[in-house]
């Protein structure tokens, strides 16, 4: 718009000395105090990518105008030794729907290095009822609407947008092409460019599309999914090799041979709720903190039902009979890997004690005010 | 904005038919098309409390129109029988912060009735690494920046808006001057008019005086909070009379008579993450959803640890020696009906159990394809 209000400024400053009728002349005057007065609101208007100025360096700088202080401050409650590091980071989010648009805003606002958004679907005002897209936004893509609002939010996060189906041949080619690139859009010679996939899609189809690139990447990912009734959840961790694959377990739909396509009726829509698809997102983005900056325990399996607020929580381990050759590869690979493993094991399990010995010889607590005693 | 384009394109239509010079004649007529372009560009701005009609009766049909099409379902799965009831429902949020703000967007999404916000504060750059504001509303009351994007979000819930610190003896008067209206915005002759109360403060006194004005108004309310480093939280429902009340267990720090003040110290600020606000706001609203329209089981207390993903559960009795003398009589009066509750008790246990005995008669799957059978 800016660039259209100035094409009319100049334009009318080129008409103002030429006319000779002073009728026109003063009418022109005034055309000239709308045109600047419209130049003047279309300023006022929040421009997306304007909002604030990129930062060049996170700090932790406790001032009102520091987007990242109470980030940052995660190092100074010992939660976090890195958290600066967050900007090396590339997160790929597939499927832009309750759960994904939320995890990429959270990201955003956590300052991640880089989000890959993949949908190819477009807002429509039935989505009104869960978190991040606007009504404005109907009829968009996801993908557009994602990036107009995470610019506005966080222009220091760089947002790479694809809008495809990746479930086809082409989109499948386009996916893995898109995840073997870095940060700054080199090759990476087919190998992962990317830190972590999460899944946020909707069908089975698209499942196993991501656990297929992942498996062949040996790309550690995270799905996620919502139910159809919308009061029950789960993430899960999937590590090729490691953990069970997408495929090593499939649902009992796809085990008993139906088409999940013939399941979903004409007419007949799921329900949802913002409530379970922000709970769903935000347990998604906070494991995936924990993954990419190494503090706490990262889930393997967390579950949640909201009728009972029950979180239930499981490990699966890989099926030697998966169906998926990639799943295979990865499990012989992780196999032969196992004295590696062992090994820094070991080493790690001999650091930790020598520090817990050095943290012995402090004593935890200096005051005790109410006199607790320990009795053996 | 629209106003002023309209001005200058009748400005520009008056002057072409008296412009003699062919010259001047084309240059207007390009004018006039920058002048149409920029009309187009200001009607695609999203203008709030216009981006969609208000809906007079929610309704269940599977159209992307629809915004209430996803939460309706909920009713055909079986999950709420009447759904729509949401709109007689007014929930008060003291506290529009990290976890009150997005509570407010969840419940307005969801179509509640009215929402009573209430805060002083203002918003800053320093609170973008938590959802729902944005960087451009940086400087605006958080009231102020909250109606406006949960105005434009969804037009058919009313929002009411007090600026005011409730913690002062002018701010309590209002606070709970405000709770007795109803949601025609009649009084209520000193009775609660409101169905629910969200505690989202950051402290210790504002929680005191939610905890006083609830048990004076024998309102229930739910207790939300979110721990300095970030990486822990929880929700709490508090029913005067039959939970214990915010002072009947009062914090450590407040029983060894620590003024809170002076923990706060200059130049510190407490980690926050968007993560774990989202998902204490989810499982806030999640509850209060549950609480209003009567689904599942509100949890009496609900932690979360991020950490180990772990989620705490306890209820807590009243305690008979309670410092407040509000809650004291309440517990008096839950005492004296107890013969009332039991009694309806007894009768929906009577209910329940004839259901259950109908239901009985019917088989729960009729079609058995895995050949299950109950061996007793």
């Amino acid at each position: 718009m800016e660039d259209e209000v100035k094409a009319l400024l100049t334009l009318v400053n080129k008409l103002l000395p030429t006319t000779e009728n002073p009728v026109h002349s003063s009418d022109l005057k005034l055309l000239k105090d709308h045109a600047e007065r419209i130049a003047a609101l279309a300023k006022a208007q929040p421009a997306a990518l304007n909002a604030r100025p990129k930062i060049k360096e996170m700090s932790g700088e406790v001032v009102d105008s520091n987007p990242y202080s109470r980030l940052m401050a995660l190092k100074r409650m010992g939660i976090v030794n890195n958290y600066e590091d967050i900007r090396k980071f590339s997160v790929a989010i597939v499927g832009i729907g309750g759960v994904g648009s939320v995890a990429a805003e959270m990201l955003t606002r956590c300052g991640i290095g880089r989000l890959l958004l993949y949908d190819y679907d477009t807002v429509e005002l039935a989505n009104m009822n869960r978190l991040f897209f606007k009504p404005d936004q109907a009829g968009m893509t996801k993908t557009d609407a994602a990036v107009q609002t995470l610019a506005e939010i966080n222009p220091d996060v760089i947002l790479e947008s694809y809008t495809q189906n990746i479930t086809t041949v082409d989109g499948f080619k386009k996916f893995t092409d898109s995840l073997t690139r870095d940060i700054k859009g080199n090759s990476t010679g087919g190998k992962s460019g990317v830190d972590l996939v999460l899944s946020c899609v909707d069908n089975y189809e698209a499942r196993m599309v991501v656990n297929q690139a992942c498996n062949e990447l040996r790309q550690t990912w995270m799905e996620s999914g919502v139910s159809e009734d919308a009061v029950s959840g789960h993430i899960q961790l999937l590590i090729p090799g490691e953990t069970a694959c997408f495929a090593c377990a499939p649902p009992l739909v796809v085990a008993s041979g139906v088409d999940e396509k013939t399941l979903k009726r004409e007419g007949v829509c799921a329900a949802s709720l913002p409530t379970t698809m922000g709970i769903v997102a935000g347990l998604l983005v906070q494991n995936t903190l924990k993954y990419l900056l190494q503090f706490g325990l990262v889930s393997r399996y967390l579950g949640y039902s909201a009728l009972k607020d029950f979180f239930p929580t499981m490990e699966m381990r890989p099926n030697p009979q998966c169906s998926n050759t990639a799943c295979l590869e990865c499990q012989h690979e992780y196999e032969a890997n196992k004295p590696e493993r062992d090994a820094a094991a070991k080493l790690k399990a001999e650091a930790d004690a020598e520090e817990a010995s050095r943290a012995a010889e402090v004593p935890l607590h200096t005051e005790n005010e109410w006199n607790i005693r320990s009795v053996f």
